[in-house]
């Protein structure tokens, strides 16, 4: 790269919060929604309709023409609805709920990266909420993060879930555990896209989670197959279980951390029990442009959510689990063009049997 | 663009915040200047040289090796300066000085850019610091805001002031009033880019800031020929000049308040009086993927500095200009090829003369 392009990057990178923020701004304000109704408005009718000045109207538009979002008629002054037409309203709002929670979450905690990286916390949350811990417990507190990390969680577990049971084996009657299972949704999943006779699973996670829990297993019906279990991952893992089920989980810590958990996994299993693991997954070639987990989760995991962690490639994975005495069956990665092109995560999914 | 590119284009404004402040947060823990003077670092030996978690430093290390701004070696584990090492210190320090700017001025203010549209004011700089109007008065108050802004300012000045001068006539002996010249540096600039016998250059800006500006004026030896006037430009400007020059200022404002300035300009000037403005414009057209105007400044001037204003395009100030009883005798854009390539703002020149 020459020393014009390798600046032209750094140009790249500083309009990168600013392009953000416009485009969210234009759905926030209504424009969208009032273009798609009623295409060809001015400036100055968006203006009165939406209650912002023309101007502002006007600055935020330039943006999403230049784009190709919306287009611009030079000649009446209107704009329209141009490449968002064909966006189909699922898609849109996938994509919405990932630009919102990364509004929510990360656009101000990121200014306090630096100082999360040196302390191992996310000084972001402190800073702006006075909290002191990871997101996972400043959603219990703070509405607003809540709203917008669980409504992309819910959307996340019910895209990628049928896609990780698909490549799971659970045979019939199995003691299935779901570790840091939260609220008991991927234990209802597990249930119904694994149904078999004598099938339990069993959500494991902190006590507070415990009374939500049970009322999602009777709000679908799992009640008579699916449990809970209060406890703490790190302090001990229950036994009696032949299936540990580890979604989403293990991209949040370091490896000393990914280790205590497989260890304590490991321990909690007899000989030939299995563990499922679902994470996402830098690709194998760290230059590979088509995979973004690169460019997001980096400074996700470390300045918005955990002060830590962070995914990893998975080979790295693979070769944990091993040191962690388990035989790897099957590591697979999701193929992205199974994947909207809105998404980032790119999942994997390790299976490995606890070795004599 | 078909509805899979349109997805993909919402992936690149999502990881936007998160690749400005990985990138910077590489700077500012001293990774890069420590991989510049000791190539082939380990992270877990960066890590303990910058006083952070080996973990974290090989997650923020994989965007700028994706980038291709470092090097890494697989088999050593080592990192090096790739594209970064053929940067020019000077280049990357002024590249620093932006995204330090943007981080401090804009990244968290951003956040609130839907209630500035919607409010006119600056929501941010309220909501965190507190203060009411806008940054140009919220730097008085605050040194982190204050510092990054001000460093900024005048490397910009610094850069661009030779260029306007270059292409403005200011025969010998002017009475020059330079509109919104905050403390001198522009007098200052006009003086020494311009000497003549019998040239005056008078800082026309509010009259608290004549003290830092007579100061200056002293320390560049400028005194005789440099004064202060203090008072509000939307309140009257002062007559008695042959030209009035107007520099990174009309851009502050919507068309109400640009016209209401350049209203007050044309007043204080007798008939063949001149104003010399400098402004970045838009691209003619707007869809220029080379100008990154449109990317930035809406939402920053709207949800960072102002909570209005924008530049526009060199044709809307020609207009504007026409409009407000000029004549415009010269319209100017600087050539890109001759702005360094991480730099954002395309500066144009317009030159009028007052009709009769």
């Amino acid at each position: 790269m020459t020393p014009e392009a390798t600046l032209a990057r750094f140009r790249e990178y500083m309009v990168g919060p600013a392009r953000f923020m416009n485009v969210l701004s234009c759905f926030e304000l209504g424009i969208i929604d009032t273009l798609r109704e009623s295409p060809g408005m001015t400036a100055a009718k968006l203006g009165a309709a939406i209650g912002a000045k023309p101007d502002a109207v006007e600055q935020l538009l330039h943006l999403p023409v230049k784009d190709g979002l919306l287009a611009y008629d030079e000649t009446s002054g209107g704009y329209s609805l141009d490449a968002l037409a064909s966006v189909a309203k699922a898609d849109l709002r996938r994509a919405l709920t990932y630009l919102n929670m990364i509004k929510v979450v990360a656009l101000r905690q990121l200014f306090y990266l630096t100082d999360s990286v040196r302390t191992g916390g996310v000084v972001g949350l402190k800073e702006l909420y006075g909290y002191e811990g990871t997101l996972y417990g400043a959603v219990a507190e703070h509405q607003d993060l809540r709203e917008s990390w669980a409504t992309l969680m819910d959307t996340v577990t019910a895209r990628i879930d049928p896609w990780f049971f698909d490549h799971v084996d659970i045979p019939p009657g199995s003691r299935v555990l779901d570790l840091a299972g939260n609220t008991g949704l991927g234990a209802i999943n597990t249930y119904q896209l694994k149904k078999s006779p004598g099938l339990k699973v069993t959500t494991f996670d902190l006590p507070e989670k415990e009374e939500e829990c049970l009322e999602n297993f009777r709000e679908h019906g799992v009640a008579e197959h699916c449990t809970f279990i209060g406890g703490d991952v790190f302090e001990g893992v229950p036994q009696g279980f032949d299936i540990v089920l580890i979604k989403h989980f293990l991209d949040m810590f370091d490896k000393s951390d990914v280790v205590r958990i497989l260890e304590g996994v490991n321990r909690s299993l007899e000989v030939g029990g299995q563990v499922n693991v679902m994470v996402p997954v830098y690709p194998e070639n760290i230059k590979d442009t088509d995979n973004y987990n690169v460019d997001f989760f980096p400074a996700f995991f470390i300045g918005c959510t955990m002060g830590q962690g962070g995914p990893q490639k998975l080979s790295t994975y693979r070769t944990w689990l091993e040191e962690c005495g388990f035989r790897v069956t099957k590591a697979i990665t999701r193929d992205s063009a199974e994947i909207p092109p809105d998404v980032i995560p790119i999942p994997a999914v390790l299976c490995a049997t606890k070795t004599a």
